[in-house]
């Protein structure tokens, strides 16, 4: 028996990606889709302007458009929510979802930094699940979890072994972000061909401080802050699928690169191994020894677009420490991917 | 009378550019113009795939194309050699051109950090060139300044003004790099569509070590190197022209955004102002206020491609400094454009 | 002194042309910039998401927005209302200035067709503007003058002297459209990088419908439509700017290459020649003998992006005739500077 | 027992396809490797600039690269050699190679329109193999197919069953094809980027006469030329892979756009049907209802790659005929992947 999920937002480029993920996922039945309302009771491959590289699978084509409305959903039933709202109407829906009982693993970024609510990235800290049993004072009968920030999802894969083995005090990063991380319609051809636009709103704001949360400990049963300093400087460029990240780090002691790749080559998402999830990949950090490696293009479907790819690892005297490029699939482990993970470990933990 | 002109590597992407700035220039006749051994002989205008946007201007179509031999070169006596040579051939032609008597203004790499060079980014450093007195103890009988990195240009203008006025420690710098920077034939489009190269050979360690050079200051008629430490990952872009960075710096002491703007604003570059060179911008630093400037496309011909543009200055309270954008074309402010407007200051000092 | 003009839509990528066209016009003075209500009272300089080539001009950043409500409009007295709307609300709102007294010259598609309206590519029929003498029967105070179809406006400038002088049968052609033509919002990014789309929404049927009333004559006051036949395919492209039309051609007569070359050189646009206008080209119809032009991005500029420019113009012997390539700036040419054209011809003539 | 295979040119874009393609082969087993001289001896991951979307298979990485010197190439013995070489170079490798004893089976160019030379596309001519029966006249002791310029290869797919069975008179085709078609060094990015270059060298031509070729049927041991006439445009867009070609139809008779469909649909490659070549896929021409497909992005990997994909089947009123769009992947169902099935053909009839 399948667990029944519902995506909110289906249309959308992460819509997509979900759809992609779950279409065939050996856990979970993707039998409710929502999009906006004038498209409800038409057929899903009639009303999606399917942009993904992955075809459209076909029995998917022919769900027919539920409405986002809660009351329509709960009468489903299903068994967890995925949600790819955008932010602004976000909040409100999943509340009530919350509300009546329904599990939601959300994309949006309302609530991630809620004391009681779990910013999940598993392979870093899937021991924050236990901030969920809180939920109950607010008088939910679900269970909230959120996927961190695109940008900061990647990036945290990169930092966790580092800052666990040799310890992290600065870091500054430089992202270079594919145009998929603003929807569909979010960055319009004619702004960005032969362009990059140094600005992504909220995004800086959203590294500097979702790193410290999910790099963060669980102590009597709150998570404690890690003690990291962030700057961030995002810009986007004209890529489609995978952000590419620039990151210099301070290290606790001098290291050498060497080192660092050895922290890395060992880190195996220890917080989810041995729990054999469908979709963890077998190396959530690949390390690649080429000198004009990761690219978005070639290195952004590795581990079926969950791993992160490392590259071009060598020591900074400027920091005193390292720095190297780091890409991930924005969409897959940034958003939809990540977001299919969490609910695996949901269910195998027995929360819903 | 004009000055006689020539460039070497009159083909490539910055050769067209030396081309589009000196066909009409008040003080400078373009007569010479060099490509491969198999072009010579023909117009210039049926062997060079003109790729820049401006027009490739029409009384140059047919001037006949040189040998890049020394000895032709010299046959014809121009007053001023502009080099865009591959930096593979570059060291022994332009060697032989100053033995001669040829004065040459080279953006080729080699010898730009050699203590008699000058290194000139002229609004920052103009008055290293007094360096080339000591030339004449090579033998050289001809004078030689050189341009600097294309990245490192830009970056000298901006950090400049703030390491006058409020002094800088350490500077981290990524680069989002256009695709003219690696000349016609550098990045093949299968290589760069939908796609980022985070390597560009060499590129950040001439920013690390050119920097501290063009900061420096003459000190008994050497060069003494700025004190300040900078490290630096280049990326490659899918843009036509126009070099983007994210700088974050450590100042010396803390500093507010609107301290940094009002010094850049007030940068004229006082190193040459007074002087009237034609190619020198009315401003060198351009400040915009929006969220999301400087964009490549939009603001890489600000003041004829000779200024860069500042945006998103903003506290930076990991490192105790600022951090911003600043773009610059590369093959004008970065390469040609600077080129020329080091002959315009050498030519008004009376130096040939 | 100079007409005052108003530019309907002023946000969209035409009328961000039609800003530029108009900001410093010898016979135009921009005073009233319209875009949706949400903006109305606030800066242009603040609310438009600036996109084109030619920089925002300094004074029309401080205009203030105005509705695009025809009474507001109305109120200003404008002399000339140049619409940039969009076809769904296009209609109403044209037809309600113009029984207010105001005349409009409009790139929307709805009224192309009219009988009684002029669809103006004033090179190519000029003469076709009185028409607008029969317009005061529907009870329109003010005059209507449709520009063509971007697409068109580029083919007909080429067809033109040809039809004339050799004859023409049949056209097919097979376009390949820049993204600017959709508008600002018009291709994601996420759907035309490394793709073309095969399809622009009723594009092929305005090429084949437009172009017959065109390159049609005046017979008793009304247009008798040209006797050819034309068949497209539109494609979209991942190009900013310039429209670029393979175009096969079934002359009357077999012609030489040579003989279609010497009349488009010819062609001078006698129509509106010795008008002076302002924005009309020196040449309307450029041929260029490289093997490879015209480009979208070396070409579309020329005569400030008023002429066409046509290349590869080899006989056919497949249709017996001509076969050859043509480009032409889509939003200047096949919008806003063919709109500006043919206001300056209405004004000219004496109709305002 | 798999036949052992050589690639020569496998550096290059259609190298690395054949790469990609016979890695995991279930009849060929890929043994040798050749690239430029200066590569000899070195592994292959080091040597190749690897571009395409398929990552390098982890075992050919190791591979020692071989000259592609006839000599050399003959002391392995390989069983089948695919050239993917310069035309320049082809020729005289390619009939050394026959002359030893080796079959080819090429991409190159040079001896296509031969007559004792098959040029397969074999869902659609695979009887021209028995042309080859021929070749020992010449001394040959290998034999020889050639592979149709890829243009061609995707365009006689779609023509094959509307020819047979509707009849076709003329074909209007205007191309949009991808960089990839000029190989890793032909489209430098700085060429391309927000533009088009409307030529391809000696393209046209080839479509033009090679489609003769292919659709003509074997008449007393020679190919019996098809009476079509056909006239092409050819482009080159920002596009990585998959030739995109509008077709516009004379037929001989006036067809609706349904029966059309109906032809293509029943089009299943009768030539190989039932004989099981692994490469052949199972639908070779796949037609499509949306009104915006197909697209090379979302298009270009159906059947593997080997599938031609069309759509916008529409009556075209003007040719008497029908107007459609087809897309066909340029370096597999264009190049590498045709001639793989090609060599499957061979092998599966005993020839080799």
């Amino acid at each position: 028996m399948k667990y029944s999920v519902c995506v909110l937002g289906a249309t959308g480029i992460v819509g997509q990606r979900f759809v992609s993920l779950l279409a065939d996922h050996p856990w979970f039945k993707l039998e409710i889709l929502t999009a906006s309302e004038k498209y409800v009771g038409r057929r899903y491959g009639e009303v999606v302007n399917w942009v993904i590289d992955d075809p459209l699978p076909e029995h998917v084509r022919e769900i027919r458009v539920s409405s986002v409305s809660p009351d329509t959903i709960v009468r489903e039933r299903p068994d967890i929510v995925f949600s790819a709202l955008p932010s602004d109407i976000a909040l409100k829906i999943e509340v009530e979802l919350l509300k009546k009982g329904i599990s939601v693993v959300s994309n949006a970024s309302p609530m991630r930094m809620e004391p009681d609510v779990p910013l999940l990235n598993p392979e870093v800290n899937a021991d924050h699940l236990e901030l969920v049993r809180q939920q109950s004072r607010r008088g939910w009968k679900g269970i909230l979890a959120k996927v961190p920030n695109c940008s900061t999802a990647i990036l945290t894969l990169a930092l966790k072994p580092i800052a666990d083995e040799l310890g992290i005090r600065r870091v500054v990063v430089s992202t270079m972000q594919a145009v998929s991380g603003a929807g569909l319609r979010g960055v319009p051809s004619a702004a960005i061909i032969d362009n990059i636009i140094p600005y992504i709103k909220d995004e800086e704001e959203k590294i500097e401080k979702e790193t410290l949360k999910i790099l963060g400990s669980i102590e009597e049963g709150r998570v404690k802050y890690a003690e990291v300093a962030i700057t961030a400087s995002c810009h986007r460029v004209a890529v489609l699928d995978g952000h590419l990240e620039a990151v210099f780090i301070e290290t606790s002691r001098r290291v050498s690169a060497e080192e660092v790749k050895e922290v890395l080559r060992e880190f195996k998402g220890n917080k989810i191994k041995g729990l054999n999830l469908p979709t963890a990949p077998k190396n959530p950090v690949i390390i690649r020894e080429e000198s004009d490696r990761p690219q978005p293009r070639l290195d952004r479907k590795a581990g079926k677009g969950m791993s992160v790819v490392l590259g071009r690892i060598r020591e900074d005297k400027v920091l005193n420490g390292v720095k190297f490029v780091v890409l991930g699939h924005n969409t897959i482990r940034g958003a939809a991917g990540t977001a299919v993970l969490i609910a695996e470990l949901i269910t195998k933990e027995g929360l819903i």
